[in-house]
């Protein structure tokens, strides 16, 4: 048994399907998620390992007096669980809470508490093999979801520090330098000079160099063009990250998706412990004046290789390179709602298939009997909780909600052995007999297998 | 949007199916659970709650020195997030961790987090047709799992009380008698007796007279018998809930499940806040040296009927009446591993359906192509991160995982447009057109789509 909180390692999967997946991460329930998975240590676990972001860790104090903190991501509870239970090879994905003490602000969606939806692969593997499928789930995700057009950001920790190096920053102001790079998204280059400067002491010369390099992006024609560079092709980590940058876009070329992936040398991120490849997903949406142009609206995943976390946890700082991915599932289900109630669209809230009504008093217990007989069947049936409902409020209900067919068992049905089955839409009913009930309604709902939106146009 | 720690409504359901249930519930992460739901201000919230257990509650202090606690349960947030948005109505079920400050007693499963999965039914309805959901539901889940003979014992705190009432227990000491009752199933009368007489204070007589109730369990019979009860009869509340007890057997056999369940007046359940039906599933086992009878071993499931709870949460005090079970998953996941261990069947860790290989070396990118192939079309698939892993490595964790199927592109197939899918159980080897690969695929694992199991003896 695991005592960290990630998912036991008897479940690994080959590529991420959004529903079928999270229904096989369920079947874990229960067996991983184990205490100070969530509370844990502060000093010792959370601690530098999230850069300037570490004040928003939620330090709890328990009636012992210990030192708690809720966790704030889900990459370093994985790293930590990794080393404890000495696991050097896993794929898995994760779905569970974070917490940020951060001033909340409900009305952009942002809490203290919320959803994040990790996958990570650990292990010693082939170079850029596992960086590869972790960009392709995010694009399969972000392209099945229908969320618009979006663009995947790729750069390397090893290329930005190799920037630094050749710049003249010394190593010390790495960190630091890389996450005022990291505000290049939200503020110009000339605000992010200045801070670099100023608030970080480098020298007008070093940050102007940094600024030449990271206002590039493009695709294999500037890895390329890089690897050329005489500066940045004299320093070895730039040299193995624009390698293995090189890799990577071979690689995605064969997964067909280099179309919404862009090497771009200002994506920093601004986490400490990423050690090589870094991406970010963002959503686009063309500007009203220029058509021609698409601006971003926001991160929706970001990842990226860590492969010195496990060894931190590691009592013998036996390292486990992984890589991996977080997916923004909360801003993506704000983004869907807002669409959903943009279109006007009707989204059903149940997938009941059937409400089994009476057209009679005193028939709770032929709904009961039946209700049961569909049940036991593998139906989604539903029946109003009242003795002696009108048949108007349960076909009234059947609008409501969009449940697609009514059982009708009345004294006449009764008497002959059959069931009204009536299509809430056409108002269509015909008897159909009781045992083959089950498969009439399994039969008719069958397009709805596939999608509950389509029970609507029955 | 809730604020609270539960799903959103707009999910209801009729019944509850184990697996596709947990599904649905996933399609709603990101819009509910918000905080303040597993972080609660504990004198507000869960003070008063719990009886005896509320020492159990985690409290937590965050940097500001605000009173914080981590939830104990899923019923008390569900009644808060009823309360706090009006919500008058709603079926819902909710899989979430929860928190003891216990011994953690890790050996026997017992942790300080653990999941919980919660089935409420809330609204104004007519009487004891939710609570018979209830039931059927705990029936079906205990029956489907096949976790062996279970029953489901069920009694009424009005029936209990007035118990107490008729045996001359003051009103003060009904809820701490209760609790008293509640340890019946641990020890035997006669300390049971103690304990009342001793550290509850109630006369020998009381305790007595209590005796001969609470031992008596039976079903429609009993019902019978003590509505013919000298002494409970003249009790209204004790008269009300053996009414409702007698209509819950009639609809429990409607639903055909009364072989499993027993009116038990033994049957307490520790907790403040039932208010009518409660019920507590247990699993049965065989004694070797007794065949005929069966002795529990430990409660997977319980529940009750919960009136007053929204209305302690409500300004106005306005009351929703709830009914809920709560499934002890952790347990029964662990009864479940303990089976599969003891009978050394073999469980499949993925749902991979498909290994991607190469027979030869410098094929990665034909295991690339053909493997975003399989995934474009839905197909689980998975390969070896590796550049030129030897084919007998392949075939070999295909044998380890108990993935049925491998797809083989060497130099010939790819010549003449084809890949080899090879049968590991079988090794039956046979080329099939590289476009016909995703169907002949899902076509030869047809019956898995049902069951994973079945894959494994393909």
């Amino acid at each position: 048994r695991m005592i960290c909180s990630v998912s036991k390692p008897i479940k690994e999967f080959s590529n991420l399907k959004f529903g079928s997946k999270q229904e096989e991460h369920n079947h874990q329930l229960g067996m991983g998620f184990r205490p100070n998975g969530c509370l844990a240590s502060p000093q010792e676990t959370l601690m530098g390992k999230y850069g300037d972001n570490s004040k928003l860790i939620y330090e709890l104090q328990d009636q012992g007096g210990e030192l708690l903190a809720l966790r704030y991501d889900l990459t370093v509870p994985f790293a930590r669980c990794l080393a404890m239970n000495k696991i050097t090879n896993i794929k898995r994905y994760h779905i569970a809470k974070v917490y940020r003490r951060d001033n909340p602000a409900t009305t952009r969606g942002r809490y203290r508490e919320f959803y994040q939806c990790d996958f990570d692969i650990a292990g010693q593997f082939d170079s850029m093999i596992p960086d590869a499928e972790c960009l392709k789930i995010v694009h399969e995700i972000l392209s099945d979801l229908q969320l618009g057009d979006f663009l995947i950001k790729v750069n390397d920790r090893r290329i930005l520090n190799g920037v630094f190096a050749v710049c003249g920053v010394p190593e010390s102001k790495f960190i630091t330098t890389c996450s005022t790079v990291d505000k290049l998204d939200k503020m110009p280059w000339d605000d992010v000079r200045s801070e670099m400067v100023g608030e970080k002491g480098l020298s007008p010369e070093a940050a102007d160099c940094i600024g030449e390099y990271v206002q590039l992006h493009g695709g294999l024609d500037l890895i390329e063009q890089l690897l050329q560079d005489p500066k940045l092709s004299q320093n070895k980590l730039a040299k193995e990250g624009l390698g293995d940058m090189k890799l990577l876009f071979e690689y995605l070329t064969l997964f067909g998706i280099t179309g919404k992936i862009s090497f771009d040398l200002s994506l920093a991120r601004g986490l400490d412990y990423y050690t090589g490849v870094i991406f970010e997903a963002v959503l686009l949406q063309q500007e009203n004046d220029h058509v021609e142009e698409s601006v971003s609206v926001g991160s929706v995943a970001g990842g990226g290789r860590y492969d010195g976390l496990v060894g931190m946890f590691d009592p013998k700082g036996r390292k486990v390179p992984c890589v991996g991915v977080s997916i923004g599932i909360e801003r993506i289900f704000s983004i869907m709602e807002q669409r959903v109630k943009a279109s006007g669209e009707k989204v059903r809230t149940t997938e009941t298939q059937v409400l089994v009504a009476t057209p009679q008093k005193h028939l709770l217990g032929a709904r009961l009997k039946l209700i049961s007989e569909l049940w036991d069947a593998g139906i989604k049936a539903e029946m109003l909780y009242k003795k002696d409902p009108k048949l108007l409020k349960q076909l009234q209900y059947c609008e409501d909600t969009g449940i697609p067919l009514v059982a009708i068992i009345g004294e006449q049905e009764l008497t002959d052995g059959v069931v009204k089955l009536r299509v809430v839409t056409t108002r269509e009913e015909v008897n159909i007999p009781r045992e083959k009930l089950a498969d009439e309604i399994r039969r008719r709902l069958e397009p709805c297998s596939l999608s509950v939106q389509s029970c609507l146009t029955l």
